[in-house]
């Protein structure tokens, strides 16, 4: 079902690679050869988790549903045990990014999985889930409408080929909306309505931006267009196509019957019904709101786009890359700055990764990501730049970007001057704390020693790291000549008793 | 002394005005009439409050800077009992950005003056200096570099006419210098050296943009060049223009004394002879940084600045409107939308103003700001904008704004959709919650009557208030064929519960 139109210049290398996708109704798990630039589903798994209906009205996702999440992964973590952890993705959706104790469901996952969980934002999700879906369509031109109703919350994304022009994430999906509007579970008019309603309301704020962009064809994927395309058939209200016609068909047939326990439809899974009607209401609302005429189903999903995604990164063409320069480019960056920033920090971090186990590709990138960064706030006001810098990236929709890599580069660039961010430090999930100590107290460096903006060249500098200790060493007389850079190195030394490192210079 | 060379446009009113500005060394105040477009200084009173002196190591201006702040304001006071409350204006600076119980001070200031002081940023008090010092020289033209050394920051910028080109405050002052590198009071080459290199070091940051942008004259304010011009000519060092010869000769003299306690220098009054050592190291840093080889003194200063600015104001010149303008189009704001929005705003306004007491100019200003801009946090993420809108609003830089001013425009767009910001709310100062309450309601309304985003025109609505209540009525039969509106309305009035404000409509 998976393959790559796009392999000119993929390695002709063999492995295998897994994609994890923990939605709000179910967890989706799948494994595919990655060969000759070529992906190949070779595994799949798929348990009906129901996280989000396990989140209270504290907003906590609950003991039972915390339990029930981990045990599936428990279960995925034995299908995973041959494949190397940088070839696994695993990623959270809406109920996590709604959940408050998302960061204890994170920390127990990642026990068992021994790979990090990374929680994604709406716009993310959207991002991936058109690359998985655009994958399993013909490379054709035409602008095409991709819509994803997800349990929480719904993507829809205007592309053309493999590159996304619209996207957006909207707060409604057919578990959130089952509990809002069929709270009682009557099958009425009235609820229906005001499940249309609802998600009519979300539908404003992208209905004019979409219809101007417009778009040639549409598809649909997740398990409920998935059911209700099924339904359709099952019922003989449509054939492949789902369309206006046959949405209207279904739903009378759903009002037939009083109350969601008892409603059968065929080509339905038993349990899948109960969530039938909200999904029904929020496709009928989508019709309505862009004029929609038919959708065709793709089996192309987020999990599909998650394993394009390695694929790609494996192959340098990581999204992360043009998200940063497109971010840097938006906040006018001094750019021969930000480049010399980069240059020292990175070289810095050659001679200290095998003393401080800075040897990750991951530390190499988010170094070289906060050095180009760290000004952007500057935009904003100069006074305090560096927070706000930290706030554009924590908040920014960056396309390839977790959560959790947002909140850690957010970090590093907050960390760039001024006294060490204690604060922020706490907050970082306990096994990247150190780590990412260091690459701040890295970039750190690699400010205070470009602090006069000037183009004249560093002298070379030898650094030595062990465990809380970093001595630097300048040729000798340099320092001497520097009066101004031995003063912010002193000053600097003071600031990095804060993050109880021992820093020396000479 | 104070004349308007730009007077074409200000009407023939006669009136007085009055700017207080709370320095962290000096409170001073300029009492001035304004007639046929010119101003006239009509009184002048200064006092050595040393507030930044009072701010102990916990942050807090200490008990005596607090009472002799406000005992020198209550004696202002008496001389402004005369003037209409909109024509005085009062700014605290340095000082007061930096203590941590500012908001009590500002508070206690009210109560004693009858007015609201305005705390503002390093670079309004950048923009208000050039203001008051270009009007004191000749309109002509070239750049000029303006340099202020205040008790606790040293604002520089570079400007032609009347128009600021480059603005910035840095953390210099020679108070703070005097407390951080002249502690023991010894007047040795080590202590001024070190406060040089401190100069120098903060001058980093602009020194490259500075002498890209270049001048043909410079100028300096304040007390403490004056005291040093003073000095160079009772010595014989210099005439009216400090050079940089003039600064080596006096630095010598100083340095012939052994302590600060025991320091004369003629011309130099003996209350001011404390800061001088530190205020020379920071104005040698600045010529020895920026190459600058003579400088004029003006008298013209952050008060003079207030007093055009007020001028401006009154003559629809508001500078704050430019500010409001620059960041729609920063950060690429739908215009037509926005300007749906704010017609509707002033709308509301308009029918409501008596009864829940919005009449004044800065209700309809502050209302038709929030339209304006409620959604520049678009630019950052389509998820919580209204959350992002406010970061910037507080966090820019706003020319003519004060901070108070950027909290309270930041508050109502926090406030514009979701659920009412009730910790927002707390934070406000108590004399404005319930005026910004309602100016949040009414622009939350006009946001919700706009939500489909179309350029159809709404119906005309009636709306009235009282105290606690809101009822809006639309002409008989437009809310039924209006479900959406109707639904959303429902909600508004279920979020306007968390407002205390029982909102009606039919």
């Amino acid at each position: 079902m998976l393959h790559n139109e796009n392999n000119t210049d993929l390695a002709a290398e063999d492995s295998l690679l897994a994609a994890i996708d923990l939605g709000s109704n179910s967890f989706h798990m799948v494994v595919a050869k990655l060969a000759h630039g070529e992906l190949t589903t070779i595994d799949i798994m798929s348990e009906k988790v129901q996280l989000a209906a396990g989140i209270g009205p504290n907003g906590m996702l609950d003991e039972a549903a915390f339990e029930r999440g981990l045990a599936c992964l428990s279960r995925f973590a034995q299908r995973l045990a041959d494949i190397p952890n940088d070839a696994i993705k695993i990623v959270g959706t809406n109920a996590l990014r709604e959940a408050n104790n998302r960061n204890a469901f994170a920390d127990a996952a990642e026990q068992v999985l021994n790979v990090p969980l990374e929680i994604i934002a709406g716009r993310e999700e959207a991002r991936l889930i058109y690359l998985g879906v655009s994958h399993t369509l013909a490379n054709t031109p035409g602008a095409r409408l991709v819509i994803d109703i997800g349990g929480g919350s719904t993507e829809c994304i205007i592309g053309e080929r493999f590159t996304p022009l619209e996207m957006e994430s909207l707060h409604m999906g057919c578990v959130s909306f089952t509990q809002r509007y069929f709270t009682d579970g009557v099958l009425s008019e009235k609820n229906f309505k005001q499940a249309e309603y609802g998600a009519l309301r979300e539908l404003q704020v992208i209905r004019e931006r979409y219809l101007e962009t417009g778009w040639t064809s549409c598809v649909g994927s997740s398990g409920s267009i998935k059911a209700i395309r099924n339904a359709g058939i099952e019922c003989g209200f449509s054939d492949e196509l789902i369309t206006r016609k046959s949405l209207q068909q279904l739903r009378e047939k759903i009002l037939s019957f009083e109350n969601i326990d008892t409603l059968e439809i065929p080509g339905v899974k038993p349990e899948r019904t109960a969530i039938l009607p909200a999904g029904l209401a929020i496709l009928s609302a989508l019709f309505e709101s862009l004029g929609i005429e038919e959708m065709a189903f793709s089996e192309g999903a987020l999990r599909e786009g998650l394993l394009y995604d390695m694929a790609g990164r494996k192959n340098h063409e990581d999204v992360r890359e043009r998200s940063i320069s497109a971010l840097s480019q938006r906040y006018h960056v001094d750019e021969q700055h930000a480049q010399r920033v980069e240059h020292t920090a990175l070289l810095a971090l050659a001679q200290v990764k095998e003393s401080w186990a800075l040897t990750g590709h991951a530390h190499h990138d988010m170094l070289s990501w906060a050095a180009r960064t760290h000004e952007i706030g500057l935009t904003i006001a100069h006074s305090g730049f560096h927070k706000h810098s930290a706030y554009l990236l924590q908040h920014s929709d960056l396309a390839g970007f977790s959560a959790l890599e947002q909140q850690l580069l957010s970090f590093l660039v907050r960390g760039n001057r001024r006294k060490f961010p204690r604060e922020e430090f706490k907050q970082l999930p306990d096994a990247r704390k150190e780590t990412f100590k260091r690459l701040c107290v890295l970039l750190r460096l690699a400010v205070v020693l470009n602090r006069s903006r000037s183009s004249a060249r560093l002298p070379a500098f030898d650094l030595k790291a062990e465990s809380k200790q970093l001595s630097l060493r300048f040729p000798d007389g340099w320092l001497d000549m520097h009066p101004l850079t031995h003063m912010e190195l002193e000053q600097e030394a003071d600031y990095l008793k804060n993050a109880d490192i021992k820093f020396t210079f000479s």
